[in-house]
């Protein structure tokens, strides 16, 4: 009686650190829909309850390192439960990163709130979200699932964001070219680029442990990489 | 004896961890120092070179996590030293994405070296590089140290880091604008002077977790924070 009751509030725990990340991914999933939608609209008002709210999701993962000290020291759990807390743990330094990241493009948005809007990039760095945002869901879903195989197909759709960004770095590089008033709207645009390229790679990255929370290895492959900016050089220099 | 044996044991264990991420650190640490070295010359093949010794870096930290599963496993520790392997486990990230920011700067290195010099930007860049190197070697220093006072005051230092990228900022665009076919090198070079603005920000990081490590609480007060470029608007349009 007394074993069972151990066991039932061992996996309690488990599951409430299980909750704890599932809300912390949601969170930085839903900032991130804002951020976009304060983006399009210019919404400076919403771009600033972002910012705001940023801090809740710091402190959730001070929480969750705090729950998951204490559960380590309570608990002990053996090897194959200690990958899932482990991970646990990590996974929630990529939300956190992926919650600045939401934070950066409303600091961003009010700057660009106060000129005038550019044309296509808008329209193409929605698309770019949209596709991070779908690949954020089902990351959460393959961890609480434990499910290795959906977190593999999560890190493989990497390569098109990645590949999107590549040719807004060119489009936004070339509108500034055209046009050196616009220099600076454009460069806090691909700063925003960057920022779901970004979050496309935390995203990557928790696929990668669940992987391992799974399997107890970390996938063989090489990531598929595609984020050719790097190397592109445009206009009469090149 | 025998518990004397299992007591050396462990502090063994716990060392060889200190060890790790000592020597993952001082790999970074050499890394963005070679990236820079590499930026200054255009020697495309010490930038290669970079990119490869990337993957020791991300190997240790996958060594780093196993590790730490099976100390945790084996020897059980209690909150204290709980808290010091799950800090290390959380810094091993925080050192893996700094090696990833040195991997960026010899890929654009490699992209640059195609290209003409540019004049003053590249000397600002080393002197934000020279002080982000300064506050890696104190960070890890502090780790070994568990000394918190000084995590604290290389955190505070992040300050400058940060306002020396604002104004590189202000100073790549506005190359920009007086000669657009400057704007595919300033690009490279404003992501180059981001990279290290964001190794900043790790190493704060880092300096926090190390603050938590001995006191058990994260620093309380707000992180002075001054990127102020995100609300920068140069030129004509602004």
């Amino acid at each position: 009686m007394a074993a069972e009751h151990i066991v039932t509030g061992y996996d309690q725990d488990l599951r409430r650190l299980e909750n704890m990340i599932t809300e912390m991914g949601g969170l930085a999933e839903a900032q991130l829909a804002d951020a976009i939608n304060a983006l399009i609209k210019f919404d400076t008002e919403q771009a600033t309850a972002i910012v705001e709210n940023d801090k809740r999701i710091d402190a959730l993962e001070s929480e969750i390192d705090a729950f998951t000290i204490n559960l380590i020291a309570l608990r002990q759990p053996m090897a194959d439960d200690l990958r899932v807390v482990i991970t646990g743990l990590k996974i929630a330094t990529n939300i956190e990163r992926i919650g600045d990241y939401a934070k950066n493009i409303a600091k961003r948005t009010l700057t660009l709130a106060s000129t005038p809007t550019i044309g296509g990039s808008i329209n193409t760095i929605a698309r770019m979200a949209g596709m991070v945002q779908n690949m954020i869901k089902d990351v959460l879903d393959a961890y609480v699932a434990r499910d290795a195989d959906k977190a593999d197909a999560v890190r493989l759709r990497d390569l098109e964001v990645d590949q999107l960004y590549a040719s807004l770095f060119r489009e936004l590089l070339t509108y500034m070219m055209e046009d050196p008033r616009k220099i600076g709207r454009c460069t806090h645009l691909l700063f925003i680029a960057k920022n779901l390229e970004r979050t496309g790679d935390h995203i990557t990255s928790i696929a990668e442990r669940i992987h391992f929370m799974v399997h107890g290895t970390m996938p063989l492959d090489e990531r598929p990489k595609s984020d050719t900016s790097v190397y592109t050089m445009v206009g009469p220099e090149s």
